[in-house]
């Protein structure tokens, strides 16, 4: 692992100055010193401009880019520019489109147009980055290498004839002969049973699926083409990658989004030197969604600080609605982000776009390049106060206890299965599970099933549908050692083909939750069933929230009930137990709780192991925790709409302000208010 | 016409043991032991299994599974295994695929993939068929065939170069020349003359729809297009069939999807021996749904029973929402399906696949194979129950005096229709006529326009958008004869090929309805328009209910008024008329009833030929009847969220309980509860 | 300019007698003179007819149908009958049938099915309209010439590799060369630059589009695209005109459909001598709606009255949900079509379709063809009030001092811009704006913005997004001449290419109107921003009303403030702004403003010119100016629900009724009622 060597938190964004005459170019820089930023990210669409034919690169222009930020005393991070294919070449080779999940040949045109096995587009792709590794690998303005962009954007892949031989070779790899490949993909089952590797093709809508991505007849078929098509494009960016390293030893990353479904960023994660990631979260509601999702990003580095490579500084433009930021919000996520692990915080972009489908997402510096903007205040006032900060947070870990197990073969399968209900959402249920644990002020690593647990106290794996590996035996050691492991209603169901266990649910997750599962009923969003939890070794301790969509009947096989249905047959009967499981505990929790259920739970697992935060009862006030080289810092993030009074904690100094603070000390927050506190200073 | 030769109702299912290793089969034996299970319904899927490829046939697993079914003492229902496509035959002979609507011309995978006029297909599914009677065809567990599966799933056909020619000789033969089918068409209109055959080409959403199926420039073109696709795929279940008589004389059939749109069943019955049909119910809350179609299918084969091919024991999995059976609804559904003339109840399955899109549907063994759960024990004790019943219902018949008239091509025109309102719905509106008619306890036939009318006091004929042949005038024989027709908006509007009377509405059913519509007004289903009711010869008999999406301005002819509108520009005019017609009546009901409005009016029909159920007023009481060898069955099956308490009607038997009946004793029924009484004994 | 010669406004419409036997033809033109009808629009459809094969003409038919209309005293507008494709020409050259967006090739089928730059069809297309003009050029009963039939109809047009041809022809001659083309379309975001003309193809869903045709990555690109397809179809019509011009001189039109997007009737207007349109209105609330497109219609041709081509005399067919027309609504509808400069009332059609998807669709006669009906007796009874009239307002013209500015390009890219809110409809605020001048009844030019703005005291640009030309120039001197602009939200934001302004918001408006907004927020429907509203020099003329989706951040630079928002972080700032502009003044808008809101700005500014209508406080109540040879006419139409009683405004005498009215007397007016007052007799 490594990370790009820079002297404070990077800041700064994308960069496109080609889009505009020389004489801009000044002015920019001229606003980039008002606001403290030093890091450029350039060249990420620029595959027109520097290989303009076949035969010829033309680097100059990057060239004169690269240097005047250098001559302005800035640092660079210099993308390969293969994220859009120029015309030339798509219509040179019109095997380098893409063909889409509807079967249907895409012509030239928008980005993420490219298909991942068309070898001209990874020869051309590959030979690019070689060429601008070679001019500027050496160069000392790049601290990093930014291959691509957004990976596997819009529906994520290629359903072409191409893709279909290298899915061929990907299953010849993976299962070695036709019988293995029928039995994982059950074709005994309508009839599929295939006698020759060539009658495989991708799946799609002229194929296996119904409705859409998420319907298809053979969930093993389509759970295998996901995977493929993940290692298809990880197979370019190593291309380039390699490319790259012939010339240069930099780090190398590829900007990822968050939780995006069609890549396995987990399987991605070991081929790039740091992670990065693209935060552009729905609303500006969604606090806890971004703390879940950086931690997602920060597990896959095992804890290393990740960039954040674009945030937008105010206005999406291509959501149907897109509202500009409210003051202080800007400063309040990007301290967030830095609560959660980046060394960067870097903006798409810093100058608006003159045309086309981005002229209205926001930028540091609007149409008319004007600085008195609202806008631009915040940036440099954001920009002032990291500068402030110097190198100190720089490279820090978060000393997490707990750990909630995010895999993408679970989510894949979870979503794509016929029954028991479409309305379960992969990602909004990790959301909601780690929202407690957020809000009760825990230290949270997000982190994929390979993962190391013999670290953390508690262990939460929602939705874990699909088991792969031992990842049944090592949940049961983090109980048998003393921790807690919490998981529940569609999890330990199938193995790693998305076939049924042949046993009980849940599966190899049953002995040690000690229950099981006969049915599961489902019913419509709108439809809840009240739910009663009540700790059996505290009787007053009890509440009464709202299961939905789906409820497992469990039937305790050893298990304490905790929780009990209200309504419907089976009310009275277990819906949450708890099973001691050598010297800890094993909760399962069978139906998709409420935020109140949910934290009740949380709490109590938390309070099991003295891991609920100081501020737990504070209403939007989010506490994080980073350590680095022996020092501890403690940042306190108000997302809430109501000021909040909270006591100090610990004896600190508050970095942005210099204010020293001692345990005891009430602290008043206003909403968006942000205190970084460097704890015993 | 002919029936399986069964000792008792014929209980078991789907069962596909090719998916499991050997030692699962005898615990799967075991299990039917347990739970009465005597009828197995093999290889509908097995095409892969039994023709590995083109030069080979392979019954060896399919001997092996009926051989121990015998050994056993189970009969087996056979089946042909050509529902689905192996891969083989669609890589080979990229012909057999289907080509949607869109007009996308589809690769190998999921099943009802075949493309009907695919000659290639045919022959292959031809002489697979007899392939296996050849075999099985005296085998004494086989009791029935299986032909293919579930005909013209999804939207229900091809659009391909080959049907367009096929469709183009089935016009050949229907209309001999080009005039005759310009003129059926109305080719006049948009400049569609066509001048030579090879002009004609499927309609779809490349050439003359917009939107969708239901919305297609010519009616007419698309009217005979779903009839051709209709008989193209009867032309290939006959080709299985005469195969498979070249070797056995047995009873054939192919399961059928009750009120399936795209398939005209009226023409299928009489190529079957007997009906068989899969019910999947879209809720919990569709008993007259049910009953509807249980009394469609019974029509078929003009009132013998028919096989419930499938029905899951517990969950669906192809919904967005699958709950499971609630306790009772099993063994209520079951009988209801016996009351309505089923000789046969089939699960689909006997085990839960263990991979692909089916993993999670419903079966009699989950993958555990566990035969301890809820589902199991009531899987068992129906059976108990069936084999308590002996012989007694077999072959028996409903002594109905009323007939609905169903018609698919009235329901293709009807939701085809430009103007005057789309969201009308065929099926819907059978449903609400029939409901009311169900809960008022009459017997009900649903029946072809074809049939035989003679028996019938009363005939309801709903939507009768289309009149094909003579109905009107055996419609007016009906009445003239002292019964009572009932219809309304919407009817006697088009011809067979959907041209437009040149008449007043409703063209040939105007005279005997004594009213004249010159216009239809339309409105959202969120618009009522209260209907006030009134017996002319009652005037206290009032009720006031609301009339939706389509209003007749009903001009009285002769007719007398008995429903008035109540509001928009046309209050206090006619919405319901009586007409006397020789000794009998037509009623002309203007608008889409509510339920109360429906009911009022069914059940003065109902009243004037003496039809009312002995529980007409029980709220989700149903009553059915049956009869066999001059002994009479009554079956009650309650329906209702709630318990009623009634009074029998008869001396009876419940061949349940055993418990003796005298008219006038208090019966009581708790939700789900069945009395199958036989009278008099 | 040219309108037909017609002795009174004319009335009739769509007559396909080709579709019936001759002996109908009697009946119909019996009826025709029941209803006053002297008009017969013929041959729309009938090019399979007129042209049976590559090589044979056959007119006799049209002969038929035109002679026999000239002996019964009716005059002709005569078809092309290019608007369908017949069959034989559609297979056998299949490049004449379109493409669609998604790329699909289309086959025969439908309507407005060609594709507008092949040759072939552009050829026969021509050649049909020249066969039909020297055949009928000098007939007497013919007044005008109708070429094809709603051009652009669907989705508005084709996307094959002839229009790409076409498409890059059109290119070359906008842009001369590439460097040029690559500025004006923004190509170096997303690495587009375009190296050779053959590398650009018609923008769909298979290139720069993603979830539809308001979607694109390039907007420039598709903006083009959209200019292209409008004048390739301009194109064709010119062909078909020039074809009817080689042998007669008599008008021609085509049949528009109003505020209709694929197509810029702007460009369209020079070449047609006169304009005509088909009024379909979603539903009977569109009172509003109509007005604003006859005025749009009118100002196709500078004021010159237009021909009201095709209304339903009753029901559409193809909506989802279609109502009859209320009593009364067709006569107020039809003089509202009148008011508003109509010199023809013309319907679709004269008898209903047998067959086919027009056959529900409303119609004079029915297929009954009784005339005894409700719709037929108002049909007669508008027919003898339009023979009353004589040729009284004919030619008349509309004094307007208000001007609303309408335009395509400013259309398409406001609804297809990435950012702010997808929710923007431009006709919808078109509608809004229009409506609050209306109901004021002020006298309304709606024109493009090349129209001379010298002869109005106001201008209101609503949405005026894309600046082309000198428009910014024009308006400010309406103002500085003393008029009075208003303008507002997402004004003044591209270039004609849809490139940002490099400028402060509202780009070349902003200095006219004193304003700069540095950010817009957006939010979804559901919210709303009160904003108060205040006269700064009458403060106690105040309104609070409700601000919608977008929300400019005002920054006065010498405007006053007359309203601020209510709430979010920009509560207190300026949302509407006046300044003083030379002798007039300049209104931002900077929010969509609710119905209240609307009426309070355009009130005051109607009033500063003394442009309140007589009736501007009486709901529903239309009031329309038309002034012909030294005559002016006052229209009072109500629209609304209630009766409203009135003072007359002027001696008049009403001419539907010959009633004398006095200035000041009571002027009583039930729902759908009309005066016709001719002014001073």
């Amino acid at each position: 692992m490594s990370l790009p060597r820079t002297p404070r938190i990077a800041y700064g964004g994308d960069y496109n100055p080609e889009q505009w005459p020389r004489e801009v170019w000044a002015e920019d820089h001229r606003a980039f010193d008002l606001a403290r930023i030093d890091t450029l990210t350039v060249g990420v669409f620029a595959w027109a401009l520097t290989q303009p034919d076949a035969d010829t690169y033309d680097l100059s222009v990057l060239e004169e880019v690269v240097e005047r930020a250098h001559a302005e005393g800035r640092q660079v991070c210099l993308a390969t520019g293969t994220g859009a294919l120029p015309p030339w070449l798509a219509t040179e080779h019109p095997e380098v489109n893409r063909t889409d999940f509807q079967g249907r040949v895409h012509g030239y045109g928008q980005r993420h147009n490219a298909c991942p096995s068309s070898t001209v587009y990874r020869r051309a792709a590959a030979a690019l980055a070689g060429r601008v590794a070679e001019r500027f690998g050496d160069h000392p303005a790049v601290v990093a290498w930014h291959v691509n962009n957004e990976y596997g954007g819009f529906d994520g892949g290629c359903w072409c004839e191409r893709c279909g031989a290298d899915f061929r070779a990907w299953l010849r790899e993976r299962y070695g002969d036709l019988a293995t490949l029928n039995h994982a993909w059950s074709t005994t089952f309508w009839s599929h049973r295939f006698t020759d590797w060539d009658q495989i093709a991708p799946p799609n809508m002229l194929t296996e699926h119904w409705r859409g991505p998420d319907h298809t007849a053979f969930q093993g078929i389509t759970l295998d083409y996901r995977r493929f098509q993940s290692d298809a494009m990880l197979r370019t960016f190593r291309e380039e990658k390699d490319a790259i390293r012939a010339f240069s030893d930099k780090p190398v990353t590829t900007n990822f989004m968050g939780m995006f479904r069609p890549l396995d960023y987990h399987r991605w994660a070991p081929h790039l030197d740091f992670a990065s990631w693209d935060n552009y979260p729905p609303d500006d509601r969604s606090a806890s969604r971004m703390a879940l999702t950086h931690d997602l990003m920060r597990g896959l580095k095992d804890g290393q600080p990740f960039w954040l490579m674009e945030q937008t500084p105010s206005t999406t433009a291509s959501r149907d609605v897109n509202p500009v930021k409210r003051p202080g919000v800007l400063r309040l996520w990007t301290w967030q982000a830095v609560a959660h692990g980046a060394d960067a915080a870097l903006f798409f972009q810093m100058r608006q776009s003159r045309g086309a489908c981005e002229k209205y997402h926001g930028a540091v510096l609007g149409h008319s390049g004007r600085t008195g903007t609202r806008l631009f205040r915040e940036v440099a006032a954001l920009g002032a106060e990291l500068e402030r900060l110097g190198d100190r947070l720089l490279g820090a870990r978060t000393p997490a206890r707990v750990a909630v197990l995010f895999d993408w073969d679970s989510w894949w399968a979870v979503e794509m299965s016929d029954g028991p209900n479409r309305h379960v959402s992969y990602p909004g249920t990790q959301v909601a599970w780690h929202r407690a644990l957020w809000e009760a002020g825990a230290q949270v690593d997000v982190v994929p099933v390979t993962a190391d647990l013999d670290r953390y106290d508690v262990v939460v794996a929602p939705l874990l549908h699909l088991l792969e590996g031992d990842i049944a035996d090592r949940l049961a050691a983090v109980a048998a050692r003393g921790g807690t492991v919490v998981t529940g209603v569609l999890s330990g169901r199938v193995d790693e083909a998305d076939n049924a266990f042949l046993a009980d649910v849940p599966g190899p997750l049953g002995a040690m939750a000690g229950v099981r599962v006969d049915e599961t009923d489902a019913q419509p969003p709108d439809v809840a069933n009240p739910v009663t939890l009540t700790d059996p070794s505290a009787p007053g301790d009890t509440v009464t929230c709202a299961g939905r969509l789906v409820f497992d009947l469990v039937l305790p096989q050893g298990a304490e009930v905790v929780g009990t249905y209200g309504s419907d047959f089976y009310a009275g009967t277990a819906a949450v137990t708890r099973n001691r499981h050598g010297a800890g505990e094993v909760w399962y929790v069978g139906t998709l709780l409420d935020a109140d259920g949910t934290a009740w739970v949380l709490r109590r697992v938390l309070d099991r192991h003295g891991l609920l935060g100081p501020f737990a009862d504070a209403p939007g006030l989010e506490h994080a925790v980073r350590e680095v080289g022996g020092r501890r810092y403690e940042l306190l993030l108000h997302h809430g709409d109501e000021a909040v009074e909270v006591r100090a904690h610990v004896d600190a100094t508050d970095l942005l302000t210099g204010r020293e603070v001692r345990a005891g000390d009430a602290l008043a927050l206003a909403p968006t208010d942000v205190l970084v506190l460097e704890v015993g200073r």
